[in-house]
This record gives C-alpha cells, sequence and structure tokens, in this order.
C-alpha cells in the first residue's frame, strides 16, 4: 500500500506570521503521524513553514513546483515533482492527497481548495474566516471541515483516515 | 492582431434556469461585440448556453474540453480544444481569456474565479451572490466587477477593453 | 458540428528554409479546404510559417502557446490559447487535430509525432528522413503516412478525412 | 538538499519480458544507491517491474499517475502523484528526473525521451535498437548515452551525477 499524502495548503509571499506558525505545526503533526507531506513546494510562505515542520519531525516532504526546475524550491523539501505547468498543478496537489489542510487564503489557495472540492477531496479548514467558510461550504459539492487550531485539526484528520474510503471516489 | 477571447464560465449540471438565460444573453452579447467566446466547452449548463447564445447570433465559439476526445462537447462549438487534463484545463480558460464572466457558483466555477485572480485577469461576476462577492474581493489580489445583468456586464467588459493593458501584464 | 481543426507541427528556432517553405504550403493548402490552422503558436520556425500561409490564404489560425502570456506569438494567430504548460501542451496539440502534418523534425517535434501516435490521431509525415518514418512507423501503435510534397499531403489528408472515423476512437 | 530522482521509462502494456526484466534490475540498482525511483506509476510493463525491483532493494519508488485516481497504480509505489493529466504527466517525469533510463520502445516511451532532449535531460538508453539511438541523436540538443546492459547503465549515471550541473540548466 502506498503511503498516504497529506496537504498543506496556503498562501505564499502573502502568508502572515500566525499562517506560517500553524503551518509549521501541522507539517510536524502530520510527520508524527508517519504521513508524507505535500505541499506546493515553493521556498516561501505556508508552503514553505510546513516543509520545515515535517522536517524537522523527521517526516517526509513532497513538493509539487510550479516552474520548470527547482530554483525556488523549499531547502525542506526531499522529493521534488517539477511539472512546469505553473498554476494548473495545483490540481495535482488536490487529487494527490488523502487530506488537505488549509491555512490562511489567497487566490492560489482558494483555486485549490474549489479544486479539492470538486474532486470530492477530504477538506480541512484551519483558522479560517467564517464567511470563507459559510462560502466554501455553500459551493459544495462535499461538505469541509472547518477547526481553530492545529491539534484539532489533526483529531479530524485521524477520524477521516479511519473512515473507509468515501464510496463517491474522486470525483 | 489576434482576436479578443471572452470567457463565460459557471456551472454545468448544476446550472439554475436562470444561469443558462443570462449565459446565453452574455454569449449573444459577446458575438455581437465581434468578440470569439471561449467556454469549458461541455454539453451542459453554462457553458452549453453561452455557446449557444454566441453560435445563434453567428459569433465564433472555442470549447475548451477537459476530457480526451470531443464526446460530451456542445454542438454550438465552432473550435474545440481538446486537452485531456480534466480540472487542470481551467487554468487554461483563464489564462486564454481578455475578460472573464461569471454566472452562477460551482466548485468548478469558483477554481477558475480564484485562478483568474491569480493571473490577473479581467473578472466580472453577473448576478453574483453578496457574500461571495464580498470573499473573493477580500481574496484578491486585483479588484473584480460585479454586475446585476448582462447588458451592464457588457459595458464593464466595454469599458476594460478599451483601457490600455494592465501593466502588471497577466501576473 | 465543429470546425476540421488540422495541424503542422515542426521545428521552431531549428527550421530549416526548405521546413518553413513546406509548412507555408501546408497552412495555404489547409485553409483552402475550408479547415482551421492548428500549431504551437509562436513566432518561429514552422509554427510561424504555417500561420501565415494560412492567414495569407484567408483562413483561421489556432496557437496553442506553452507561456503564460502571448509575448512571443506569430502576428498571423488568430485565436490564441495560452497554456502556460510549457512542453505539455504538446498533448493539446495532438488531441485537438483530426490530421497532423510533421514538417522537419526536433526534440519537440518528436514529442508531438510520439504523442499523436500514442493517442491514435493521424499523422502525415512530408519530406521526412527514412529513418525517421521507419523509427517512428515500428514504434507504433497506429500507421502514419509518409509523403514528399505539399500536394501529396493535401491528398492523403482529404483521404483521410472521408473515411469514417477510426473506430479505435480517440485511444 | 532534495533527494535524487532518476527515472525509468520504457512501454506498459507492450514490454517484453527482456524489457521487464532489465527494468527491474535498473529500479534494484537505483535503489541501491540511494536514489529515489521515478516511473509512471501504472501496474504494467517497464513501470511495474522497475518500482518492484526498487522496492525489493528497499528504495523508495515514486509513480506519477495519468489518471484521476490510483486504481491503475503498481502496488510498489510508496508516494502516488495523481495528475488527471493523461500522457501531458510524461513531461512532469521528464523535468522531475535528474537522469532518466530508457528501456524498450513504445510511442508514449518515445515521447518521454523526445521531451527529456528537449528539456536538456540526462538520458540514458539502455540495450536500445541501433537505428532508435541513431535517430534521436540526430533529434539532439543534447547527447544521449546509449549503453547495453544494466550494469553498465549504473556506471553511466554515477558518472553523470558526479559532474558538476550542466551549465545550460533545465533547458
Amino acid at each position: 500500500m502506498s503511503m498516504t499524502l497529506v496537504g498543506v495548503m496556503g498562501p505564499g509571499e502573502g502568508a502572515t506570521e500566525n499562517d506560517a506558525q500553524l503551518a509549521y505545526e501541522l507539517g510536524s503533526l502530520i510527520a508524527g503521524q508517519g504521513w508524507v507531506l505535500l505541499t506546493g513546494g515553493r521556498r516561501t510562505g505556508v508552503m514553505d513553514a510546513a516543509s520545515w515542520g515535517a522536517k524537522d519531525a523527521q517526516g517526509l516532504v513532497v513538493g509539487v513546483l510550479p516552474g520548470t526546475d527547482d530554483g525556488d524550491m523549499s531547502a525542506a523539501v526531499d522529493i521534488a515533482i517539477i511539472t512546469g505547468m505553473n498554476e494548473a498543478r495545483n490540481n495535482i496537489n488536490v487529487l494527490s492527497c488523502r487530506i488537505l489542510f488549509f491555512v490562511g487564503m489567497s487566490a492560489g489557495t482558494a483555486s485549490e481548495l474549489a479544486l479539492a472540492l470538486k474532486s470530492r477531496r477530504q477538506v480541512i479548514l484551519v483558522h479560517a474566516r467564517e464567511d470563507v467558510v459559510r462560502v466554501f461550504t455553500d459551493i459544495g459539492p462535499v461538505p469541509l471541515v472547518s477547526v481553530d487550531d492545529a491539534a484539532s485539526a489533526l483529531a479530524a484528520a485521524i477520524r477521516i483516515i479511519q473512515l473507509p474510503e468515501d464510496p463517491l471516489g474522486p470525483g
């Protein structure tokens, strides 16, 4: 059986200090479960912070990069997938993960959240704004989970992983 | 100079009657300006309605299809771009259009809206819910236009086309 | 029914004078049949020459560009599809065409030839080297047509278009 | 520093017994060097055999899958990258690898070989037909290495890895 990939998605350049700290915690918790962290792979914001969180906890980090080389890769990435597809790589991030955590918000992040819902992936918003949660809940077509902190996010993820796979499949 | 491509994005199977009527009007107005309509190309919902609107007004219709053949193509599509990339094709829709109209909402539509903002494309939401407008306005990084009906949408589009190109370029 | 898209694929910067002349003739002949020309869209080599051939014959030209904007587009392109996917766009070129002509050879061109065979598209090599024809014929899985000049290429394309569609479908 | 990804590319359903055995050996040798194996991820032919070779040697296996789920994945894959992009994923395989071994030939394999040359990746053909080697050597734009067996392939790869990076970069 292949390893369980879990994503942490969030802003790059526009991430807040708080986003970065939350992402670091999530990366660490993911590694602690023996799951593989997947991010957008760049050396900035939520991607970079989550990657360091997982690496510092001896986890494995997959970075799915938008460019045609690894020039802007986080130094905490172990396995670099170089797509050369710019934002179209967002759909790969989404399809490859069993669960996706979202931390903070940006246009790129919103595209991944929407693509995750479209492909019926399991989505956990962490410390999201209430109106964001409400709008994306209405967009559907699958329910999303919204929690306040990293520990609750992990608990929700563990519950999902222990469930039998969604009979609807990947959408 | 190449033709001006203008997109109409919105739900497929989940489109309402009202979404479809609005999309048809927009397709017709786009064709009336001599612009080329671009949609996701499928025979359903907003894509199909906009395509018929443009075709009935003697316009040209480009459909950017997700599958590996044209099996589910709208019969109003003139030029079928077959991507074989499923939802990753959404980024092509966005990048190829000078202006994108959004009608109705779904996960796929939200992904295109977010990708359009990410790539700094000109976005016009037509008859959108207020909270959707507010959330995506906050997501940025570029302003979006929100209007109530097809005629106002066209007027906004004409104003944008007459402006000099965004000096920031495509993002 | 949508329009018939016919591709002309070949080297960009590495095209010979002869490649360019042949591509120009093919673009012109494609337009003369009322077919739409599809190329890789850039302002160089076979793409550019074929596009001008079609444009000068009052045809319609679709350019499927690798970058995230139209900065290096041939001025003869009417409809620019901006993929932002670099070489991954080669598979879109291939999937979207009913028939693909190949003129000259380069690594990018070879990738499109191989992808066309993989997806069981109709391939016509024009003035190709004998060993290239032999190797790609062996690679299969579908037969390719090899001809010496533009007129023979057109005749072969017309025969193919008049056939019922390949019952194997698009692969 | 991220791990070194090395690809083994070759036919799926059309692989010969000999292709599969060679691929298994290469997977094993790659794992023995502490490199990560990357393949197209499917449960067939060269992809599957190479994956088992690496897994049986306690290596790590990345599978870059064409579909939207892991339904046809090799059971030896550790990390499944689900692209949903069909053959367009071939360019991701190529871009992500420091070195690519090619075993056997098919249309999909030829597309990866051509894309690898286009992006100036290091290519090693193992036990390839002479005319294939000659044609792709002429296609360029970078030299390829051709060897007869797995041991020579490994030796060539080690020499390449020890070189400073190609100053031309990834193309």
